[in-house]
């Protein structure tokens, strides 16, 4: 796999990626999936530093098990209250630190911030990056292509539509530029005040129209972190409006399916009872998580298989 | 070990083990112990999920180290107020997306969650039950019956106390069930508002009382932040009452012996003298706690050994 | 390597070093830096517990990527306020714990605490001293030995300065008897009411004098977090009088070097300017710290090399 735009091998961007390469990372996630390959042990020990400037839960953890997987070797760094940002330093001083550690790969998640992203496009060491601010998130954005890819057998000319928070969610905006990339159309469903402005992505007004257009539903969460200022919108109108549950869903063809980068806020972007829906797809994402991020990794860092 | 009241092999409850399992468990551990037998590495890395909804310091760090010495991958999970959890997610719903992204073998700590239970009865993957609740924690119990075995030669017919807070120790109710089957006797010397009702295990009044019977004599902590309403107990009554020191230990045989599953509140419910007393086996408890984790997740897994 | 003050092999303190095992372990960690020699995997997994009683950032970092490097299984225990220590128990009980684990190297890092202190003295598990309180970080100083030597081709003859909060500085501390062991003078520069006295340290008032002198500047950071009474020093006068900054490192020699244990304040005690002059180490520190806790932990548990 290679990078062209960039000095070193490294995935920041869906940018970063021809077709060719989206195809082949599929590919490979599968043949992890279906465990025709397994990596084979480095001659000498790969260290994966991951470094969390912002609180993840099930990405840290998808990343640890990929990396145990292809017998890598992960260490962890979360900025907490106890780190020594607390202690005044800054954040790109923190990363250039752990960078002159020499880790053989990074996996970075940040809130958005200009100056880390400067030093991960410039690092001699490989990075992916982990999901940063509102705008990318390439990782999860490659495992919901894979996911579509294997639920209805092809991705080009499938109807992708984001509902909910689009406006910060670098989850859609990620998925957005892949799934046009490869071939599919993308709309979103949001309310006005959380809403993009893309002249590529057609904007629907009510859910129940979204949902009869679309074969490819994919919720999102209210992200009120990141929200930059009070909206209009309460919870109770978002419930009504653009909650995915049972009542909503009926609109949704039989043979379309339910997606969500999770985690869901229980009973406001989405209904527990969805999970049973055989439609969704929502713990299949999570598994293939697993396997796209060994794809990645073992293919920044040249891994060999058996 | 075959665990012929589930689906899967599992370690949820002491109720899962017969007495030969026991047995078996403890003769594995000793073998540990003695260096006789080593893990052998396993073909593929096998991965050890280890979550905790509730803080663990000594259990999640022992477990660890028992994964490594079996050359098993562990992953960490905390709950913190810095994880997904706080982003709204439901613990089950964390706790089946860990699972989705197919650990080999799951460890899991709650404080008595009823629909996490369930999940852990289901799961297709094993698990092992490091503490839910009040209720259960039979690996502790299953190291405190190793270290009976191997201080007092063995476990039928003696007399095991429980001393301090029964009411909200999931060891002691654990173990009292495990003591119980092992064809040993399970009484009980708490104050009123922190006693247990069962038939089977006799209460004791007073402490000078209760240490002139047993053979083994078992500390609690108060456990304070499981008690759901004020005690009428104040920790100047509890101390002079049910601390374990050398003045009350006084009344104890000398070929009896002293346990506590820790952490102990300092000079509350054990004064430090007590951890140089030769009848103290509470280092030993810790020591043998790897062992005995080692021996049960190495069966969960199907472990070979050289 | 043998520790002969002491029973069993361990790095408490700068004391514990002659001078030709303070040559040794720069060599070893060359070869490591320059990839002369690699680890063997041992027959068994050995298990290197880091205790961090203290919050740690890169210090916690740089011994996980060594151990990892060096094929051996860290397991982190980081005191936070979901842990045991919460709960009552003593931070010498939890030490005491963690050993009776039996982990096969221990790294440690404390505010000060005389218990710990001797715990770790008496301990038959080789231990290493990750920084404790404000007297010693040996790891920190061999690490700062090995960049002098790296960048001045010599220690012997170098006179060393440390600017800031010497008094609260185990860095300081422990490099000053390091260099003097090795056959260089050490200065500070210090605000008056962060001034040691010591005879064998010369004091500057000013910082432009002391920049004149040295061969090697140590920057330090005001560790307010160690301050037991408010200081007469306001920020703007320690920016004023000890920050390094491109205006105050005009009086530096072209030939002198500019180093800093890290984290920095940014703009208190370190402008990020300086990390671009030539004469700046600073990351190499870091760089040097992984090699040099591999050499550390290599030779205390006598690993193997090819």
């Amino acid at each position: 796999m290679s990078y062209p735009t960039r000095s070193t091998r490294s995935l920041l961007s869906i940018d970063d990626l021809s077709n060719s390469q989206v195809i082949h990372l599929i590919e490979r996630a599968q043949q992890f999936k279906k465990n025709e390959i397994q990596a084979i042990r480095p001659a000498k020990p790969l260290i994966v530093g991951m470094v969390f400037f912002e609180a993840s839960t099930r990405t840290r953890f998808s990343f640890e098990v990929a990396a145990h997987r292809l017998l890598l070797h992960p260490v962890v760094f979360v900025v907490d209250k106890a780190t020594s940002v607390d202690k005044g330093e800054s954040l790109h001083e923190t990363l250039n630190t752990l960078l002159a550690m020499r880790p053989d790969l990074l996996v970075v998640r940040h809130a958005g911030n200009i100056r880390l992203e400067e030093i991960m496009r410039k690092s001699s060491i490989p990075v992916v990056n982990a999901g940063s601010g509102v705008e990318e998130h390439p990782t999860q954005s490659l495992l919901d292509a894979m996911t579509v890819q294997e639920r209805l057998g092809q991705i080009e000319g499938q109807r992708i539509l984001y509902v909910g928070d689009v406006e910060h969610s670098r989850v859609a905006k990620s998925g957005a530029k892949l799934f046009q990339k490869l071939g599919a159309q993308v709309a979103v469903c949001s309310p006005k005040d959380l809403a993009v402005r893309d002249s590529n992505v057609q904007q629907f007004n009510t859910l129940s129209e979204a949902l009869k257009w679309c074969t490819v539903c994919i919720g999102l969460r209210i992200q009120k972190e990141r929200h930059s200022q009070a909206t209009n919108l309460s919870q109770g109108q978002y419930i009504e409006n653009f909650r995915l549950d049972n009542k909503n869903l009926a609109a949704l063809s039989s043979s379309a399916i339910i997606m969500h980068p999770g985690p869901f806020v229980p009973d406001v972007d989405l209904s527990d009872e969805v999970l049973s829906d055989s439609r969704c797809a929502i713990h299949e994402q999570v598994t293939n998580g697993v396997y796209m991020r060994m794809a990645i990794m073992g293919d920044l860092l040249g891994l060999s298989y058996t």
